[in-house]
């Protein structure tokens, strides 16, 4: 079976949250493979078209990273976010290695500290923001501000009272914000890819019971993991209410099946690999002065 | 032919700078390859013994880097050193692709601006310290401070009078702070790794004029390639005494022969893989107490 991209592309387009539109979750199937849709004749077979297709899909990136250093014009801000077990971790690993390390930095965001309450909430995510010629991927991201938060609210005690929360216009506000802010982005440069790694409360279950099946997948649990399923609803309504107040044309969100490690992984290197070579870019032009300057240049160090 | 170090990591302890000994580059051989060495009969069977073995490393690398972010005991300190064109930018590449980017950061510093020239010289290179159980590499480094500044001493205008270059003391002085900054570091859980990749003046220029030769490698020349070539002689003798000034048991530099990449690559992968693996990290381990929480938490989630 050939392995190209356009077939799995084709049906990255019914994944992504349509800008103004409300959101279902229980409407994009967590487990979602449709293995007609690329030509395989069964899920065994797809899952090797898919496995195949992220091996070519790594190669891809690392020439289109090579080509987005060397032009300098866009940088590329990857959002990964999904419940505990969601699988950020292994798709950043699988999909991104093979790319150049020193043009792709990963942020895993700590707890907020004093500093951070201090300041505005998109204020520590703004430091580490990639730079032109770079990939830059927030595992978690600003959007926590407005998913664990909206679940957990007292851990906002720090806001000043003058603008804390009210329920009618507090979260809406947060929204505005990160779409200003992303719009931002986008017009100085940035591309911003915005992935939900979209599990089931059962899948979840799954692969809780697997790390604490497994002595040496212990410390990937965290005490908080199963306490934090308990409000798996809550959740849920917040990343409805997020995907369909910040899910927009310039930046919009892609709702990923996730229950299928390998489709998830597959699904988000296409989606990653078609922006970056869908802008085009080139190895950088030089003027007939620049290439005259060389050949001086050139002369000079073999007449050396 | 066996893959495998050992071979390569007895010669590694020959291209150490020995701490307090007088240096002489010339002594170092830029294109040293000694096939006999790795018992292959030919340069081309070398060659090929020590792709082999980089393909291994890069492996182990990954291993190894995984074990170092679960264990979270010791960070990794990365210096890479080395004249233009000496191959800095695809050891990186080649050495550290296949590396979990979520554990790896890459830094190249730019020409310090007016905030830095306001701070020591080490305060720019401290923020961006790998924290433990990441690897950090220093694309270009503090010795900058000492070496291009030390050919160039006019880019250093804005120290303050009162403790700005006397000829005797102030190159010493810093590398007493660089010594005593990289003791701290050590002190507090970071391994640092020094590489100096020493390639001849003809091999550069055999370099250079490859990159003036191929249209596709014009980005990478810059105009100041050629011209800080007249100065190869003052960088040789600054990196001499920063070599022997700063080559301690705790942070030793190794003096990378770069004239073949393949060669310059493989010896990088190995002194990093054997100095990690060296630290004989493990998995965390967990109390009776611990492990009897995860068995209680996986009984809580099956019968959910």
């Amino acid at each position: 079976m050939e392995v190209n991209g356009p077939n799995v592309r084709k049906y990255l387009e019914r994944f992504i949250a349509k800008p103004h539109k409300k959101i279902r979750l229980k409407k994009f199937d967590t487990g979602w493979v449709k293995h007609e849709a690329f030509k395989a004749k069964s899920e065994e077979e797809a899952k090797q078209f898919l496995k195949d297709l992220l091996a070519k899909d790594r190669g891809d990136l690392a020439a289109a990273q090579d080509i987005l250093a060397a032009s300098r014009k866009y940088g590329i801000l990857i959002v990964l976010q999904g419940m505990d077990t969601s699988g950020k971790d292994g798709t950043i690993r699988h999909v991104m290695s093979g790319v150049n390390p020193q043009g792709c930095q990963v942020y895993s965001f700590k707890v907020p500290d004093a500093e951070d309450h201090a300041h505005d909430f998109l204020w520590r995510y703004e430091k580490v923001l990639p730079e032109r010629g770079m990939i830059g991927i927030f595992n978690r991201s600003y959007y926590e501000d407005v998913l664990v938060v909206q679940v957990h609210p007292e851990r906002m005690e720090d806001l000043p009272a003058a603008i804390g929360p009210d329920v009618n216009g507090f979260w809406e506000g947060r929204y505005k914000d990160i779409n200003a802010f992303e719009k931002h982005l986008v017009r100085n440069g940035t591309v911003v890819l915005k992935f939900f790694l979209n599990i089931s409360k059962e899948e979840q279950k799954r692969r809780l019971i697997d790390r604490l099946s497994h002595k040496e997948k212990y410390w990937k649990f965290s005490y908080s993991d199963v306490t934090e399923r308990q409000y798996w609803d809550q959740y849920m309504a917040a990343y409805e209410e997020m995907l369909e107040s910040t899910s927009t044309a310039y930046a919009p969100w892609f709702i990923v099946p996730a229950d299928h490690k390998w489709m998830a992984r597959t699904f988000v290197a296409e989606a990653i690999t078609s922006a970056i070579t869908g802008l085009n870019l080139s190895y950088p032009e030089f003027s007939e002065e620049q290439i005259r300057y060389f050949s001086e240049a050139k002369k000079q160090l073999e007449e050396e």
